[in-house]
This record gives structure tokens, sequence and C-alpha cells, in this order.
């Protein structure tokens, strides 16, 4: 014993410094820089089966040296989606954020476990710092909150306390022996309300879709009328899940009525802000969000709209404890009560989670390098362009605007090619509109030159989603993406 | 409108380009390097409130210049803890691996959402290649996988999965109408267990737990009695969650035995090897992970051992296909059939995560940089390091094993100040012997020369617990924690 194993000869310390500032060079160059740059295609799109053959995904017995894992590297960029890319307007994220980057920097070069303040001080309290200051964005006076992988996820948490704090004692117990739970959402929420509802033992039949109007929004006396033939039908209405911001319309559901009827029937009130709570940041904008403060809880990815880096999701819960009540439970190994600090900094103690990463600082950095000015601009300049786009396609015979009114940065319509100009608008019609959206996608994938998104959503087939939330993106471009969509469906 | 609205100036790009070449420098500096002088604190601690009137964490209207940035972020350093130093042994985290950096420098560069292949190619390729390699070593040769946020949701997510393929219904009519449905661990594995069973609607009351030899084993024989109890109290054993190496002890359960109880009563088998997945990289080592092959889902951290940079889990199962069966739903705006690519490679089907950061690619290059042996080599030698601790502990007469022959990098003792030598050995003895390991860890975090962790676990009062993996450490080390040890509790 005591004898030193074999060892395959790694890099001296001052190779590896060399590997590390390389790399770096590289994403500087093939990522920040590029993506600034127009003329950078922002895919060169592969097939999975052809990506193999170009990069040697495989792992093998030996390391590789430096230069060769530089080359892989350097085909790492090759292959991928520069998100950063002014024309990459694909999801609801993206933008490259220089602030955001550097956070992430610091946080890898300390990677750390955020459960404890011990192992984790400075995240921890930028945690804190983020948290508050987003409570009060909410509206939350005396809230608490945490930083979540995901905002699936900051649903999932929010319909377990939502269920333990009416029912304490299913936490011991389980499900057995309540009524049927039943949870709410509009037709047009996001999918992670009935993912959730299975996972936590509900089922998806019990996480009803409620009617929306033809903008998206879920209607309030639908809601209400499926919560009394919820409570007809013997069953308990628990949560419902309104949506600040739908994924495809980018609709806002009515925050003060759905309150109004959570209160007559004791329902917890959760708010999906993933997309739009960033609404909040803005003078011009915040009114979408009216009445959000009178949720129970709120989720909101900085890591869309705010452009930080995925993954970046925070849960805001107006009352306080809640977490800790729902979720503690003694684990002597980790959460110790004889520390030298007072453990509510030990941030596990009130989650399900063991292990997290420290995804808050990256936004902290962000904030303090904007401040709500810089973030009020930045959302303020993307409506400002989402409502350009679309006052190009109010003008433009060839397009077709799905709602007439775009709420926030979602601007979803048709392009209408010369074989189909002055037709019926029938069903059909639109059915054939629908069917060339791919088409024109594809092409533009394949070209590298750019990447929109396309969904049904509803009664409306198939359309163009245009998100635009990048501060690098401006007029011009707006203009750019419809006679991309032009020059590549004309023939169709 | 389609005026530009008032923007705070930001900074040029040339300016932001040098503000990260310079964070990227400080990194390098006070994370990289200063990790490795072994004369560098590992922390300079301070409470919260300390540390607030240290560094403005306070978020503000108005942003900061870079000046002002770089000076915050030099605090961040100057406050946080270095994981990566040699004399960092609090957690089963640590080390900072070069090619680990080098591939999250490279994954937020490139930020995006690993959901779909569309969007991230080249992340979605390395996720699938590690997963494969991992699925062989751990011998399930027709199986898939997913990277998890945290090895606790890898096990809740083998939780749905048992019980969706068990009661298909259930994910869609919930627990509701089902018997009571029962897991079972050992009383010394994860919490994570617990917390899974009342977030799938369980409840704690039905994660029994089972108790353990010694070592920290879970004894069979109690497993099985037990499955028969509550198949008596008319319950459905559904699942075990057996641990390869457990979190204080290391212990590895008998994975051979647990097996065949699983297949008499059909219950699924699955193996937390979060912690010790890492011994089947070892050829001298593997035998600790015997039977692994026969469980229906294991999971597995290699930001753990493995080195890789916080969040990096992974979860594989033996049958192909479940993760789809169990999770997927129509989602037409995600989830597109007129893709050209094999569907199959978006990733987010088949999952309850929508938004997914890219955490395979940083293995992915780690994996590439040292190959199979690099890795075994890590792993050979964090145990040599590990018994030779063991052997010098055995030497030292003020130093006292709490398991004679510890099976893993988990080293737990506890020191024998002169005033308590030549005692006798009884339950009081050993409670004062714990009293003291708390002052001792607290005077070396003050120091800022030290972290070592300390638990007590089942009849084991407080001891301290070393965890050996960073490569960066050396056998003087393993001598130094113990004379640091005896230099700070000599008085007690
Ligand atoms: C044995 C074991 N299982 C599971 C976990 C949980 O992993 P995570 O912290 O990534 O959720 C840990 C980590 O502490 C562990 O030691
Ligand atoms: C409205 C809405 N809610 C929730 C989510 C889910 O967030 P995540 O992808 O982080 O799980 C999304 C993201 O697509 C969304 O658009």
């Amino acid at each position: 014993m005591a004898t030193n194993p074999d060892v395959t000869k790694p890099a001296s310390p001052e190779e590896q410094d060399k590997f590390l500032n390389d790399v770096f060079q590289m994403c500087m160059q093939r990522a920040v820089q590029a993506s600034r740059d127009r003329n950078t295609p922002l895919v060169n799109f592969k097939k999975p089966e052809e990506l193999k053959k170009l990069l040697n995904f495989e792992l093998q017995g030996t390391g590789e040296s430096h230069t060769n894992l530089l080359a892989l590297c350097d085909k790492v960029f090759d292959y991928s989606v520069l998100s950063g890319h002014p024309y990459f307007f694909n999801q609801q994220i993206g933008g490259l954020d220089s602030y955001g980057y550097a956070g992430n920097l610091i946080t890898d070069a300390l990677t750390t476990n955020g459960h404890t303040y011990e192992i984790a001080p400075v995240f921890t309290m930028t945690e804190f710092a983020v948290l508050e200051h987003m409570l009060k964005l909410v509206g939350f006076h005396n809230g608490e909150g945490t930083f979540c992988p995901g905002g699936s996820y900051c649903g999932m948490l929010a319909m377990n306390v939502a269920r333990l704090q009416k029912y304490p004692d299913s936490k011991s117990k389980g499900l057995y022996g309540l009524p049927r739970l039943v949870t709410f959402c509009s037709e047009q929420a996001h999918y992670s309300a009935e993912k959730n509802s299975t996972l936590l033992g509900l089922g998806t039949d019990n996480c009803w879709k409620v009617k929306c109007d033809n903008r998206g929004k879920m209607i309030p006396e639908e809601f209400e009328k499926r919560v009394i033939q919820c409570k007809n039908e013997g069953a308990v209405p628990i949560m419902v899940v309104a949506t600040a911001g739908t994924t495809v319309l980018g609709a806002f559901d009515p925050f003060h009525e759905i309150a109004d009827i959570c209160s007559r029937h004791d329902i917890w009130m959760h708010i999906d802000a993933a997309w739009g709570g960033a609404a909040l940041l803005s003078q011009k904008y915040k009114h979408l969000c009216d009445g959000v403060n009178r949720a129970d809880s709120l989720a909101w990815n900085p890591h869309k709209m705010m452009m930080a880096p995925i993954q970046c999701s925070v849960l805001l819960l107006k009352e306080k404890d809640l977490l800790n009540r729902c979720h503690s439970i003694n684990v002597p190994y980790l959460f110790q009560n004889d520390k030298p600090y007072d453990t509510k900094y030990d941030l596990s103690r009130n989650l399900v989670q063991c292990g997290r990463s420290c995804d808050a600082l990256k936004l902290w950095l962000m904030w303090k390098a904007k401040g709500d000015s810089g973030f009020e601009s930045q959302v303020n300049q993307a409506l400002a362009k989402a409502e350009y786009l679309t006052e190009q396609i109010r003008k433009r015979s060839d397009f077709r605007l799905v709602i007439p009114e775009p709420e926030y940065t979602n601007v979803s319509f048709w392009y209408i090619p010369p074989s189909m100009a002055g037709k019926e608008e029938n069903a059909d019609y639109f059915k054939q509109l629908a069917s060339i959206v791919p088409t024109i996608k594809l092409r533009m994938q394949l070209s590298g030159k750019l990447l929109v998104g396309y969904s049904p959503v509803g009664d409306y087939p198939t359309f163009f989603r245009m998100i635009v939330l990048n501060d690098k993106v401006n007029f011009e471009d707006m203009d750019h993406v419809l006679n991309e969509i032009e020059r590549n469906g004309r023939d169709l």
C-alpha cells in the first residue's frame, strides 16, 4: 500500500493553463465575436449521422493531446448553433450577454455546490440579493424564493407546495386517503403543468385545461365553471397555473379575475411568468402583469427574455417559510445546527434538491452591470422591435398576422406566396399556408442564415412564431426576416 | 412607433471583450492557479452579516462601470471557497479539472437549450456518446439514459419510471385507486429517496428504511423481511434504492442479494451510484459494483468522484424507450415530426424537463482528454490516498477509525485529545469525542487552511468524514490533515 498507482502522464499545470487560454480565445472568436457579424452563418446544419462522421464523438481508452482536443473543440463550434447571433429567433433564448458569460466564467472557476453557505458563501448571498429584488418587482413583500433547474421545475415545486400547505399530512402519508386533487391551466399554458401533474401523482387527467379567447388568454368564466364542475364531481381544485406570456402567442391571462375566483374557492394561484415576467422590468409594459402580486407563487425564467445564460429560473412565493415547512427533513450529515452562521443560509434545507449549481451569480452580475434601467431598456427595445415587425407585417400584403394585436414579443404570422394571393380565406386556405411554413424554415435553416420557429396553436394551423429578445437585433433585422421568408417562399 | 426607446449607453463590443478577457484572467489567477498553491487560504470565512458589509450585494437602478464590476468580481474571489484547493475535503466535489472548465467555457459561449437537436446538435451528440459509454460500463447493453439536474433528480425520475411502468394508467389517472405504494432504501441511503417519495405523492412514511450492518451496507434479509411485511399490510413494494457508495461511509450495498429479492417480488431495482459509480472506471475497484448490471436503473454523478464541474448527473436505464413511454406528451410547438432529422434526438421529448442546460459536453471533453485510462488512474489514486490515510490513522494512537476497513474514499474517524487518552471507551467517551469535532473543524475553517466535513451516522456520533477525490492531492496532504487536526484539537 501507499505506493503510487500507475498514472498516465497528465499535462503540466502550465500546459493546462495554455490549453484553457486557447479554448477561451476560441470561445471569444467563434462565439462572442462571430455572433456579432451578421455574415457569419448561425448554423451549419448536419443530420446526426453526418455529424457523427465529421466529429468523432466516441470515447476511447486513452486520452488525446491538446492539439487534438483543440481541433475537436474547433469542430464543436463548426457545427453548433450560434444562439447569440442576431438572426437566431428560434426559441425564447439567445443574445449571448457578456455579463452573463462573465458570471459563468467565475461560477465555473469556483465550481461549487449551492446547497450550503459553508462552501458557497458568496453565491448564496447573490441568490438572496437577486431573489429579494425580484420579489419586490413582483410585489411579494414578505416572500421568499429559490433558483431552480428550469421553469418546469419551478412549476413542479409550486405544485408540491400548493398540495402540502393544503394537506400537510400528505408529506408523510402521500396522496392515499385524499380526495382527487385537480389543477387547472389554460389550454395554451406550457405543457409542464401537465407533466408535473403526472410526476406528483395527480395524473394528466386531473390537470384541466381551461378555454382561451382568440388572443390566447384564459377565459375566467370558463375557469370558474370548471372549478364548480370539479367540486360537483367530489374532487378538490387545488391550484391554477395562470400564464404571464404564453409560449406560443405571448398572451397574459387576466390575473385579477383569476385571483378573485381563487379566493372564492380557496385555490392556490401560481403564475407561470417564465416568459412574461420580464415585463415587470419595464414601466411601460409592466401593466401586462397587473395582478401578479395576488398570486401565491410565481415562476420566472431570467434565461429567456432577460438573456441570462441557461439555466436561470426562479420560483417566488408570497409567504415565507413554506418551502421549509414543505420540504425540510432532518439531514445531520449536511445541515448542521452547530455552524458559525445562521443556517437559514443553507439553501437546500428548504428544497427537494440536494446538490445545486450556483445559478444566481451570473444574473446578479448582469444586474449589477445593467441596473434596473439597463434591463428596462432591453425589454422596451425588444417590444419596440416586435411592434415594428408587427407593423411591417400589416403593411405587407403577402403576410398575415395570426393575432391582430400581439401583447408581447411573440409575433405570429403566415406568409402568403403569390400562388395563393387573392384566394378565398377559408379553412383550407390556412391549412395550405400552414403546410409551407416548415419548407421555408428548412430552406433558411439549411442556408445557415436565419432560424425562426413555428408552431400551431389551438385552432390556428402552423405559423411562424418570431421571438424578439436579443438586444443586438435592430429594426432592419426585422425587415430582413420578412424579406428572407419571402425570398424562400415565393415559389411555393 | 418604431422610434428607438431610451437606451442607457451600453459598453462597446470591444470594451465588453476586454471585460470578458479581464474576468477570465482573474479566474485563471484567483481560482485555477491559486488553488494549486497550498499556501493560498482556501477560504476567508465571513458570516452573512459581515459579508454583506464587505461586498455590496444589493441591486440598483443604474449599472456599474467595468472598473467597479471588476472590483466586485475580485471580492467574489476574496470570499469564496476554493473547492479546487488540495486542502478542500469538505464535500464530494472538488478538484477544478482543467478539461471540465474548458468544456464549461465552450458550453457557456454557445449558451443554448439542450431540449432539441435543432438548436443543440453537437451537445446532443456528446450526450448520446457519453451515455452510451457509461451504459457499457454499467453493463446495460440495450439501455438508455439522460443527463439530469442533480443526483436527487435522477432518483426522482427513476422512481417515476418505476411507478409508471408498473401502473401505466397512473400517468393519466394519478395514484387514485391504486394501493399504497412503498419504496425501500437503506437507513444510510441519501435522503433524496425520502424527499422524492413525498414529491411523487407516496409520502415519506411509505419510504421504508432497511437496517444496515456495521459497515453501512443494507442487510438483504432485513430488506426481504420488510418487503413481506409490506405485502402483508396490503401495500405494494415498487422500488428499492440500493446504494453504491453511501454519502457518509462510502458503503456499497450487496447488489446481487438485493437483485435476487427484487426478482422474487417484482420490485424495481434502482441503484444510487451518485458517489460510487466511479468505481466502475477502475479494474481494481469495479468489484465494489458487482451486480449493478442487474438493476433496472442507476444514477451516477460525474460531478462528484469524477471531478466534472457541477451539475453533471446521469440516469441510466436498462431498458430502452421507457423514458419516452412514461413522459412523452404531444407538444406541437416544440417537438415536431416534420424535422430534417430523426426526432429521437430531441431529448426533452422523453423527459419531464423542457429547457435543459447542456451538461454533457464538459464530461465528454474530460473523457476525450483523459481517456478511460485517465479516469481509471484518477480513481485508483484517490483510493490509494484514502488507503494511505486509513493506514496512518491506524498507526496514530490519537486517532480512531469509525469503520475499520473503509471500502471507498470516505475515511471516517475521531481525534482523541490527550485529555481523553486511555479513558474507557464507552458510549460517553465517544459522545465526548464527537463533541470536539465541530470545534476543531471551526478552528481550521477560520484559519482558512483546511476544510473537512463531519457527520454522525446511525449509532456513531459525529466524526470527521474525509473525502478524497482531487487528483492534485498527494500522500503528504493526508499526513497534513491529521497533523492539522491534532494541532487544532490538542488542547480540547
Ligand atoms: C449517495 C448519494 N446519492 C445521491 C446524492 C444526491 O446527489 P445531488 O446532490 O446531485 O442531488 C448524493 C449527494 O450528496 C449522494 O452522496
Ligand atoms: C410559458 C412557459 N412556461 C414554462 C416554460 C418552461 O421553462 P423551462 O424550459 O425552463 O422548463 C416555458 C419554456 O419553454 C414557457 O414558455
